[in-house]
């Protein structure tokens, strides 16, 4: 049995997430059906990460086994030409032993959440990042977010339907800074909760418009309680960043 | 009389570009129709330059006149709430002088252009990149490109239908940059001729994938030939960046 690795880009707007579904277009499904003429048996193309509909990916990573022996090239370029009318493509394929599991031997999954923060609606980022009117504090959001870095309990930014059987996790960065109009959320993790990104983005979003204190924030967090924290901020602004490996 | 500048960010791929035109949707045309019920009677918005179809702005300027004293904060609101559903926004309003004019009181307009360079198509970045494959060499295009700074006869990269009355213009400065697979060119000159940014990247394309050597490049320039340069690179690669007045 042979395993190859891919790392994917997508824009997420069209699809029901990654996860094939009944009766959706899920991303994981469309990869799939373009890996058939290549593996000739339904084959399971097992994501790294899922990701929720209307979530970009810049670097996800999936793999996928086969009884044939392919050539890296050819899986790329016959994949990315049946999804020729569909924003998903294939950036590298690379061999990998069977011991390497896209899920399982991640060390480390990165996001990037993007906020326009301006008056006016977004035009040329139209779906790929949250509009947001009120001015927020980049720095003030920044600093709040560094009490998450380590281990703790997550409970406050687990969203329901979260499948992970412990809320502890280990977050080992997290940046937030501002470049003009846009300010960006950047968070490193092993692995994250269902929604983790989303509902700290959310919460952040009131420390940078200031109706919580970076303390407030802080407390969130030690609440333990989803119902203390912020909304989820929305798919659209969210990028499946990268992964790394050993 | 009243005059209001307003800058404009805008999603040129649903557009025939800047200019009215005859059954046409254009920019103009789009932000014309939202101004009308501030200003009651057909305006005119005077815009810094002209975008082709398909261009990008992210800092148009234009201007237009009315009898009525106006709000600019209610300019602005007015104008977006019209254009709710188009791919353009007004980002600010300011109130200037008579004496001002959006096109010709410009000391210097800018322009991005973003080729994204690897083998796979564009995903998260469809319609807001030139797509090219061969691996280009940034710093070598940016070496070419030196030599277009100052004063030059720009007829090889002079499009037909230009209706600038001398194919002289002066380039303050040009810059090619890559940031992984992203190669960056920002324009910077008081004026350009029609299409040349188009037509400059489309040489320095060839320069870029070692078609072109740097002086080969700076022969084009000296030809004064448009003939002997390359093809025009796509509009949605292109953005407006912005202008400078006095």
């Amino acid at each position: 049995m042979n395993r190859y690795k891919l790392t994917i880009e997508y824009d997420g707007t069209p699809f029901s997430g990654w996860q094939r579904q009944k009766d959706l277009d899920t991303v994981q499904q469309r990869l799939e059906e373009a890996l058939l003429p290549l593996v000739k048996v339904p084959t399971v193309l097992y994501g790294c990460g899922r990701t929720d509909a209307g979530v970009h990916a810049l670097g996800q990573a999936a793999h996928f086994n086969t009884e044939f022996d392919l050539d890296c090239f050819r899986i790329r370029e016959c994949v990315n030409a049946r999804l020729r009318d569909v924003p998903i493509a294939v950036l590298s394929v690379e061999e990998v032993s069977n011991d390497f599991d896209a899920r399982f031997s991640a060390i480390e999954r990165s996001y990037l959440y993007k906020i326009l923060n301006r008056r006016a609606k977004p035009c040329v980022e139209s779906n790929r990042v949250w509009h947001v009117v009120p001015h927020i504090n980049a720095g003030k959001m920044n600093a709040a977010a560094q009490c998450l870095v380590g281990k703790h309990d997550f409970s406050s930014f687990r969203a329901a339907g979260c499948q992970s059987s412990s809320p502890i996790k280990t977050l080992n960065a997290i940046s937030v800074t501002r470049e003009g109009d846009l300010v960006v959320v950047k968070v490193y993790a092993r692995s994250f909760l269902y929604r983790q990104v989303r509902n700290i983005v959310g919460s952040l979003f009131f420390v940078g418009c200031g109706k919580w204190s970076e303390s407030d924030f802080c407390e969130v967090l030690a609440a333990k309680d989803r119902t203390k924290a912020g909304l989820a901020a929305p798919a659209r602004g969210l990028y499946f960043l990268g992964v790394r490996y050993e």
